[in-house]
């Protein structure tokens, strides 16, 4: 999750048109000529990713799928474009005197590494309880961390004591460099594909789309911009309807989506997309945790939740896209390992190719090995047998045995189901979350 | 894992020097310009993959480390190249005939994906123990899949009777337009690379590394040359060590890498090794596991066994490699993805993340509590805790806890077993392996 309020500057001269998240540079507006001045300044020093058709990908979304890799960059995430353009606008002074940022995620590992590379002084502030594989990346990306408080609003406390304190604050998206930055992805876009005719990109506090449009506004203005939120936080898709229609299904819950779990977009972000005309879409969760597994799978690249939103929204809203050609930013790759696998686990099961049965055993001595031979001449893996003996709700004499099974897909999985069932056995398909 | 005998072809003129492994075709020499040719034929319809310096490999492994990225084929392997080098050369009689390829790996897909493009009938025989998703790729490929025996070798019967009847053997390896279909690998990452001193190339009938041999000798001949192999299948170091030295640790055993799983060296391949002084080096199982795991959390790509053995080897042959710059192929990326999720947890474990700890407490009301809270407080994240009750070798009124935790690493895992040991229990580290 990324701040929704920014600290107060340090100097007060320039202030933004809202209390209490005043953006942190003036102008407000950014235009063409700041993108291309960004792609200028951070070349080199940034990767200039690849971004190639997926052949399957297309086939299975049915609309032509552009891809752009911003997972490939060295921290893994496009958030250090934006990161770069702004502490290369710092004044001698301000380097001096370091930055803050206030982050969890990837604006965090963005800062610490390119602060790093000017050697600018950097400190993160992250909440006391970000996962220990974060703190521990982005120290050793070379910025001091500080764990401060139980969220992101108390770690922004700690963030303004040092901004009062003289250094400079970096705004992970509400500021036009950060935006200038992040719009650099549209340029390297549209001259590798000049015939997108739509753009989906995941949207947080909206640095990223914003950018972009700026630069499609210029160039492409026959470019259809989508940003795409998960149904957890629809901040954007909620502020750009005027704040009313579409209210979320389940708002503020939590998300595979971390990086684009914003609270309150970005008011420079926000006026950008409403000047350039962006339309908001919001996906579901199961849809995010699809389209890691599809990117994983078929494109054979690990993606983080946020990165895969963008997928997500061609798969749930297919219809929106079918027959066009589309630029799709695969943001970041930053997610847990031990979420991946969780991920992986729940889309084999969702599949249908691992599947737990529960079945109602005569508790006698064979048994067992007359029910798994039914399972086996039904062509399915064994993965794991248990027993459920203390809180079966079956007779005294009879057992509950939960059989892991590895199928197919669904159609052979539920044709195992049958033969068990023919062969006389009780027994029911677990669902994802059973205990 | 991929034959090492060739069925008979179905014309008897042209015979390779080995009893029962005849190469299907000769010359049995592979030159540049066999090379150049291939890569003339297959251009536009084979990924030219990009290849970059890997920083953070590079700090990691001690030596400049470039990756050359055939994970990104469209089959997500290196094998396209020299199947549709292959295919290509066939005549309109044998076109017409078809195909056959005995194998469940990647040269299957590769195979059947080339076949449908040039509208040539493909079958792919595979041992009837297959994985499913092996299958269903292929078919879903174009290809004509049977199923026949327990193994490659009984799957071979098939494929000889199919060439008896007309059809034309498509061989993994042992072929000189497959291994110069191959080593356009080397003159794509030659070409990007002009700087590298050494090649390491994953090592199972020995193609890819003969085709990039011949490159290598005739346009960079000061570049080392090293296979690399898996313990359990170390076919083609015994065979250029004359077959004797360094006898294998556990041959022949089941092993992550089934890509490289070759009993028979290819006898062309082996010829070329041994004339441009191919060096070749062995991993072990736990090395290319931790590889996959490398490539996966540093790079963000999903990599199989045989497609990480390269790797493996810098981290395992570390000293070997130091302060070279070394070009290193990810082979492939088809690993089942029950199997990559396993490979995640299993390097959790290793690296000290995850742990599972036996506990004894006293059976009364309050003791688990008093446990997790010493848990809690020496800042490890709870997962799972599970009684063992009917089979603990505890007095009676004790239970074995078994409780699952995540750490930051190893020292802090060790920190949290002590802080449970200093609150007076008895409690132990389970293996891997546990139960």
């Amino acid at each position: 999750m990324e701040p929704g309020v920014a600290p107060a500057a340090a100097s007060t001269s320039a202030r933004g048109p809202t209390e209490g998240g005043p953006p942190a540079a003036i102008p407000a507006a950014v235009t063409l000529t700041d993108v291309e001045a960004a792609a200028a300044a951070i070349e080199g020093a940034v990767v200039r990713t690849p971004s190639a058709v997926s052949r399957t990908l297309s086939e299975v979304l049915g609309c032509t799928v552009v891809v752009k890799f911003e997972n490939l960059q060295f921290v893994a995430a496009y958030k250090e474009r934006g990161a770069r353009n702004r502490l290369l606008a710092l004044s001698a002074d301000e380097r001096a005197a370091g930055v803050v940022a206030v982050s969890a995620g990837n604006h965090a590992q963005a800062v610490a590494h390119h602060a790093r590379l000017l050697g600018v002084p950097a400190t993160i502030v992250m909440p006391a309880t970000t996962p220990f594989v974060k703190v521990a990346r982005t120290r050793h990306l070379g910025a001091e961390v500080e764990l401060h408080g139980d969220d992101l609003a108390a770690a922004m406390v700690r963030g303004r004591e040092l901004v009062a304190a003289g250094r400079t604050f970096v705004h992970p998206y509400d500021d036009p460099l950060v935006i200038a930055g992040q719009g650099t992805v549209a340029l390297e876009l549209l001259a590798d594909h000049p015939g997108l005719d739509t753009l989906v990109v995941p949207v947080g506090g909206g640095g990223l789309l914003a950018g972009m449009a700026v630069v499609a506004g210029a160039t492409a203005p026959h470019v259809a911009l989508v940003g795409v939120q998960t149904e957890a936080y629809p901040s954007m898709a909620r502020a750009l309807a005027g704040g009313a229609a579409d209210p979320p299904s389940d708002p503020g819950r939590s998300t595979l989506a971390e990086g684009i779990a914003v609270t309150e977009p970005g008011t420079i972000c926000e006026a950008l997309l409403r000047a350039h005309g962006a339309e908001m879409l919001v996906v579901s969760e199961q849809a995010i945790e699809d389209a890691v597994n599809l990117v994983l799978d078929i494109e054979k690249m690990v993606v983080e939740g946020a990165g895969a939103a963008g997928i997500a929204a061609l798969a749930q809203h297919r219809e929106r896209f079918a027959g066009r050609t589309v630029g799709v930013v695969l943001t970041g790759a930053n997610i847990d390992p031990r979420m991946l696998a969780s991920v992986i686990h729940r889309g084999l099961v969702r599949s249908g190719r691992l599947s737990r049965l529960r079945v109602s055993l005569d508790d006698r001595p064979g048994a067992l090995a007359t029910l798994l031979a039914v399972v086996g001449g039904a062509g399915a893996n064994l993965l794991e047998v248990t027993h459920q003996r203390l809180f079966a709700d079956v007779p005294i004499r009879t057992v509950e045995v939960d059989v892991t099974v590895e199928a197919i897909d669904a159609p052979h999985r539920d044709r195992v189901v049958g033969a068990i069932a023919n062969a006389g056995y009780r027994v029911a398909l677990l669902p994802l979350d059973a205990p």
